[in-house]
């Protein structure tokens, strides 16, 4: 819902915010946890202003916000945040929206709150209870379909099953992320027996992810028309992978080494509230069935969709070496998405799976229908048989050591002030084999 | 390791420790979080001895047993017991072993800590970070492959892949757990569309489950050789499963709402010390390739399995009504795994991946090599095609409403005293259609 806080004349007395292309105008106010850089500060909530965060740990000592969502936020953690729910939420946001409003007359109190994002260090928004991965591209599937089954590659239940399963919780980590490419038992394709080594096709995947606000009881659905009451807000995720790993694997349970080594997410919660200026219809292409009734309804279709830019970038360690900024190699949308937020919480449920504060939800690699918009090496280089050239001469199939992934994304829409989540950064480490 | 612990002609005070067949004899003494039924007080962890549980909060105020691993009792989990590892682990089990020992001076003081089990209700015994479910019964992966594969019923990688997946965490439940029939998507064979409804292929499988106790920090595996040192115990686990919703949504990620609505455990966790008497040598059988080396030790062979029988009952409704006692529908054995409890923990983490205090992996369904040792119905009745017959005349493809059934477990060795793991008991509920 609009309202006056996504009000496109609004500006900050925090000048930062209003630069053009600032992540963080007043419009967005992402929420995260995080402490000054090299303290050992106990962790605090935060919500980002131009090129500062604002310590509502602070805040809520001044005394100048009574909103009860700030008193929950004064723990390590946002889950009590994220169990409150939208009312909460956005009187939340409204109240520190007028706070950092030019004009507003507690700017004095407020100012030595602000901390540089240069001066901080974060953690995990939310302790995540559970994490699961969805399958939401029909491109992604369309595309690794085809290397592991050329004749069949979109299965029958894609089309009507929002396909998903249980991701490993414990490793997901906060950007920056720098991790060991993991050890893995694979077998090649000549070979009868399988192997141990190094990881050889080591993968990210560009994911939008998807923090639960709200729970729902074991037993109890959460019907579509209540679904996005149950959403926080959003982040960046890269859900690393070992192709080759996986391809060994995954039947006849899914992924389960491959994935569980690293996962990384972006600092930045933004909410759902901050969206709603870049909400999109969503819709079915012709030939597509619709989706069950369960799965269907007019403001899904209206505006189920987020219009929000997602962008890969890569930079090697030569290219670091040699001051080369990361290259581009991907640029997609989370409109392309085969089913909506709400759609995917809605399955999840229906069944009577319980949710809860601070779950978090992926929506699985989101990638376009054409060349440049695949959000996974194991599509852009078809399953490694066609190198990458980068702008400096070197190539890539999958990632090697040394190499740094950059995720953004960013929502922009006339007659609104565009919002950005931020990055997620992770760099891979040569494996520990002894 | 046997110890002072294990000694036979040990004898317990609570004299119904002593009796022939308890499940929880003072060679046992397995932990549980519980408090009295009907009360709000605080959950407590507590032993059982015979009838009772001794309650640890009231022995901590007692100053009888210094053990910091009492100390990290006083919570309403037993992460922290957990976390601590086996040498704390067994200070403890000692220490209580001497105070519920015959002859023991306080007896006076410890005898109003006891709490008959009849007066107890449960909570789960920790909190569950990860849950991964395991595949480890070859018997159990044959048998099922073949309904789906007929040619081809076991994968390649079976016997060379400790085969997991990850589970949902929210949904595990300590038993007694009542649940409604999950709601799914299906398709019927026949038709084009899938559609809504009740789950008609309701099934139970027949699991051990294991608490991890030390964790291991993200990046560093555990080698074969110290797999053990990160197992506090084992427990009982019914993973409920809805078979026509899993044959629909489980290719290509696996499992996924075919079983996050329900997974029940026993209450109480049996330490890996008290099994050690029951520890069997684990070999491939004819024609089965050896592990690969992170998988394959002389200790692992010498006795890393499990000698713990392992029991199905149902108890239809009618049958509660005619006061019918539970039928038992199969008897099998842990020590059949074709990996060990070991096996698993390593190759979980070899790719780096974090274990936590208080995480539970899975066995599988464990199923034995013939008929009578099926571990859930999908086996037993062949895919729904050759219906169970019980005694009073009822039969059963798959689970109906009002249906109850109960999971045990025992060990006995010639020489020691036999334990028990009590029960992990679960009724299914009509589903909630509206």
């Amino acid at each position: 819902m609009i309202n006056e806080t996504h009000d496109p004349s609004l500006k900050s007395w925090v000048t930062s915010a209003n630069a053009a292309g600032s992540d963080f105008p007043i419009q967005n106010l992402p929420f995260a946890i995080l402490r000054k850089v090299g303290t050992d500060e106990a962790w605090r909530s935060a919500v980002a202003i131009g090129d500062y965060a604002l310590d509502l740990h602070g805040l809520q000592e001044t005394g100048l916000i009574a909103a009860p969502a700030l008193a929950a936020c004064q723990q390590t953690t946002l889950n009590s945040l994220m169990a409150l729910g939208p009312a909460a939420w956005s009187d939340l946001r409204s109240a520190l929206s007028r706070l950092l409003a030019e004009g507003a007359d507690c700017q004095d109190v407020v100012e030595p709150l602000l901390i540089p994002l240069n001066d901080v260090e974060y953690a995990l928004p939310a302790v995540i209870g559970d994490y699961t991965d969805f399958y939401a591209s029909i491109h992604h599937a369309t595309n690794v379909g085809r290397l592991f089954r050329p004749d069949n590659p979109l299965l029958p239940n894609y089309q009507w099953v929002p396909i998903g399963y249980h991701g490993r919780s414990s490793s997901i980590r906060v950007a920056p992320q720098d991790f060991h490419r993991p050890l893995g038992q694979t077998r090649a394709a000549e070979q009868d027996e399988p192997h141990v080594g190094p990881c050889q096709r080591l993968d990210y995947e560009l994911e939008v992810g998807v923090f639960v606000g709200a729970g729902n009881p074991l037993g109890q659905p959460v019907p579509l028309s209540r679904a996005e009451d149950h959403v926080f807000g959003l982040c960046l995720l890269n859900d690393w992978s070992a192709r080759d790993v996986q391809a060994w694997e995954y039947q006849p349970l899914g992924p389960f080494l491959a994935k569980s080594f690293a996962s990384t997410i972006s600092p930045w919660v933004v909410t759902l509230e901050a969206l709603a200026p870049f909400r999109a219809p969503w819709e079915r292409a012709q030939g597509h069935p619709q989706p069950l009734p369960y799965l269907s309804s007019e403001p899904n279709r209206e505006h189920g969709a987020i219009d929000m830019k997602l962008e890969v970038f890569l930079q090697t360690a030569s290219m670091r070496d040699q001051q080369l900024a990361p290259e581009r190699l991907s640029t997609g949308n989370f409109a392309d998405s085969y089913w909506t937020v709400a759609q995917m919480l809605t399955h999840h449920t229906m069944n009577g799976c319980n949710l809860q504060p601070g779950d978090l939800l992926g929506s699985g690699t989101m990638s376009g229908a054409g060349p440049g918009s695949q959000g996974a090496l194991i599509e852009i280089t078809q399953g490694g048989k066609v190198p990458y050239e980068l702008t400096n001469g070197e190539t890539r199939t999958f990632l090697e050591d040394g190499d740094t992934v950059v995720m953004r994304a960013s929502c922009a829409r006339e007659g609104f002030v565009g919002i950005g989540f931020g990055e997620v950064v992770g760099t891979v480490l040569p494996c520990r084999t002894s």
